[in-house]
């Protein structure tokens, strides 16, 4: 399958997503968040074929979310830990652990958030750091940035959902 | 390239990914959150092969996250809305959005999400709903859930970095 760079994109999600690449990327940081480091773990946890991991872990490197460590001169072998800008990628992993939770364990979770006092299950939401308030219309909205495009605006005018409640709008011109 | 199924992986993320495909379906998602729900839109938006776009219209459909819904008889044609579960992954994206924004927008950003009274850019984290707390050790810590295997709970006997700070865990044993 040919892989297409969304790099002239503008959008942030089409970047973002451009740099984990797909979803071996993404489940290479979940391990790396479990804790794996090395190539031969992070092999036995995803049964991936080594040349795709290799591949996988030069990009992520590459893309600055990995940074690769010699941890052994004799004989020479590195380990790939997480750079600043790979652990900011953990609210997403938290955000899709939490989706998966509620909507593919029909058996029951196999991990779960707790609060670490009360060992109830935590019910991840995302708020604005500085008020504290729930990222959700109307308190907040989907603005045009410094460096949006003409498209970009024209889209924004339309309206978007991201921050709306499940209603559906039924705007047909 | 051979597409794996992690179905068999008990992973809420890894089953997650398994659903929403790859990066083509969560692009889909983005612009349904922005509104659009016909194919020749979705097209347009993305610039993807019409085979493709049917494709993943189809399982994101199968598994839920879309619902296809006639919109006119002559000629038959189909809109593709958002169901709950797809809402759910709005912040999936929302978090992606705040990450792409945050690493890969030299320039600024295109789009922001913003207080509406203020103007000011939201700061986006994770919390938990009822306390308010930020999902972030020591107040919260990833365990193992009722339907864990015994290889989750040995993965998690090792600890994970998931909730925690940017400092390394150095334990190698």
């Amino acid at each position: 399958m040919q892989r297409k760079s969304f790099d002239a994109m503008t959008c942030p999600i089409a970047r973002g997503l451009d740099r984990v690449g797909e979803w071996w990327s993404i489940l290479i940081l979940r391990d790396a968040f479990a804790g794996i480091t090395r190539f031969d773990d992070f092999q036995a946890s995803l049964g991936i074929a080594p040349t795709m991991l290799t591949r996988r872990l030069k990009t992520l490197v590459a893309n600055g979310l990995l940074e690769r460590r010699r941890y052994s001169d004799h004989p020479p072998r590195d380990e790939y830990v997480l750079t600043a800008r790979g652990e900011d990628f953990r609210p997403v992993l938290i955000a899709m652990l939490a989706w998966g939770n509620k909507h593919f364990a029909p058996e029951g979770e196999t991990i779960l958030i707790v609060d670490s006092h009360t060992r109830r299950p935590a019910e991840p939401i995302l708020v604005d750091r500085v008020t504290g308030r729930a990222l959700a219309a109307p308190d907040y909205t989907i603005a045009a940035g410094p460096a949006a495009t003409e498209a970009t605006r024209r889209r924004l005018a339309r309206g978007s959902r991201l921050l709306s409640g499940p209603a559906p709008k039924e705007t047909t011109p």
